[in-house]
């Protein structure tokens, strides 16, 4: 990582990294995505996992991106996924809990000869989990300068895990008055928000909603090309930056991936580091290359991943 | 329904309808939302609900709604739930299931000193509802000419469900040679819906990822008021017909509310009673009202309500 390089020694932030090649390949060699032991030595010797975009046509469902990536949220309680959806009047703050709901890996099936009778995914929240996420959230986006936070919710029709959401959303509001909540069904959200996303500013979000939202936010964006990530344990400070699209595996081995949204999660990595400066220089050398030649053809460019790269190197040297 | 009686009257449809009062006020003052035996008379007695929209800013999460319509749709098996998403390319038909799912009411919490510590949604499917729903939907889509049918789920987080509906799609497809199938995530397939519609045709989807893309979809067909929507029980014949929207609190009285989406289900009642004629004809007045001063505000025009369907009469019998 080049960018990253530069500016950690130019702005003396001592990053280092190492790079570990858990794609795949890894996982038809090994069917295995995380290696035995991979979460306790990410948690001992590392402050932050930097993910490029998974997904391979050779694996049935992601089989390996869901192990890596549940597997790291889950693992290492990153319960907080930050999702910015970054629109012309101003960023939507879409924070989604990662760690329960469908996402919990709670259920099964009953199985006759040899054929699925009766599926189960159960969606289960503990009083707990939405709270610690809805308390973060909220001083987090009072901390951005919000003024107003939506929780997404469809208690109408899953009535369990929602009126727990909204019962904990209600109370942990209390003890933040500079922020006005309210609270939409999913499917009203997402309707609204594809009509006109201007008045949100923070949402409040379940792990399978959040999920929707974030690329519904994307679509919005411009592209997933466009949509960076960030998933935080708040206690341990233990973070994971990734692009929120995947490998995009219909481009393959053409060079014409968008790295914005990977660039953009480095700058998230920056932030939390607590180098607001060197992501905003980041940010800055990345949003023009988007808007020049060098951008990849989604963006209405003529350069590739190594193009639009290349130029936001040549960039941050003249800034730095 | 001055429209229904019209168009009876004028084809010799012999249509006779009865009006049932089984709103927020009923439910205010009695606690029910379908009062006792309306599920038995309803089947006894007739072959069709027409459903006003439903919502009432008294009734906390839409209790009422939620009794109503989900006791219909469950209490009458009304397992196909048939969304036309209407766009200027043609019309992508989105099949929602009606029944299971997070829909399926199973579920609980666990309560401590009156406070829940644990809450369950369970997503439930069975093998026997998943297989009549896709094979009635494959056959209504070779019907209508399609030659697509995408299905949206979600196996790669949402494991048991999501390899259920597949395994199922996969196996009833063999029998329909016309149809190419794909398959596509609940979060991708609402970004590139949001991004390109176009390629779509038929679309299937559980219970609550049907709910949000047929938000997503009024949104593009430039908004809820316009959206129209049929529940059946192939195997009784019974149907349900009502606008995707709620009652619009937000305007109530004001006597604006667009009534497009309402007589556009009547419209799909028609179809379902095999009048195509009268369908269309009732279409083509909605859509030429629609473009003109009578339409609501929300769809440009300088009419109301009532003003919209006196304009719909006014055309109704010019044409008949
Ligand atoms: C790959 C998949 C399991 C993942 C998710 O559903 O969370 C992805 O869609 C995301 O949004 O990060
Ligand atoms: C009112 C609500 C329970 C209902 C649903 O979720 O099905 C509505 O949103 C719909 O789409 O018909």
């Amino acid at each position: 990582m080049p960018a990253l390089t530069a500016l950690s020694e130019a702005f003396g932030l001592g990053i280092d990294y190492d790079v570990f090649d858990w794609g795949a390949d890894q996982w038809l060699a090994t069917g295995t995505g995380l290696p035995p032991g991979a979460i306790d030595r990410l948690a001992r010797d590392y402050g932050a996992v930097f993910l490029g975009a998974l997904g391979d046509p050779r694996i049935p469902d992601m089989a390996h991106g869901r192990d890596i990536l549940l597997g790291l949220r889950k693992g290492l309680d990153l319960y907080v996924n930050h999702r910015p959806i970054v629109l012309e009047h101003g960023v939507i703050d879409l924070y989604r809990e990662n760690t329960q709901g469908l996402y919990a890996g709670v259920g099964g099936s009953i199985t006759r000869s040899g054929t699925v009778t009766v599926a189960i995914d159960e969606c289960v929240y503990t009083r707990e989990t939405v709270e610690r996420f809805v308390r973060f959230c909220l001083a987090r986006l009072r901390r951005r300068g919000h003024r107003k936070v939506t929780l997404v919710h469809k208690s109408n029709a899953v009535p369990n895990t929602g009126t727990l959401w909204q019962d904990v959303f209600r109370r942990e509001l209390e003890a933040f008055p500079e922020l006005t909540g309210s609270e939409e069904y999913v499917d009203s959200f997402c309707y609204h928000l594809v009509r006109d996303p201007t008045p949100y500013e923070g949402v409040l979000a379940s792990n399978l909603f959040g999920d929707i939202i974030s690329d519904i936010g994307a679509a919005l964006m411009g592209g997933l090309g466009l949509a960076a990530s960030a998933s935080i344990c708040p206690e341990s400070d233990f973070a994971l930056f990734e692009p929120v699209h995947g490998s995009a595996p219909d481009i393959a081995g053409k060079g014409t991936a968008n790295p914005y949204a990977a660039a953009m999660s480095l700058g998230l990595l920056l932030d939390h580091f607590g180098h607001a400066d060197a992501a905003a220089l980041l940010r800055s050398c990345v949003t023009e290359t988007a808007g020049g030649e060098a951008a990849t053809p989604d963006l209405g460019g003529k350069g590739g991943t190594q193009q639009f790269m290349d130029q936001v190197m040549t960039l941050l040297e003249q800034k730095l």
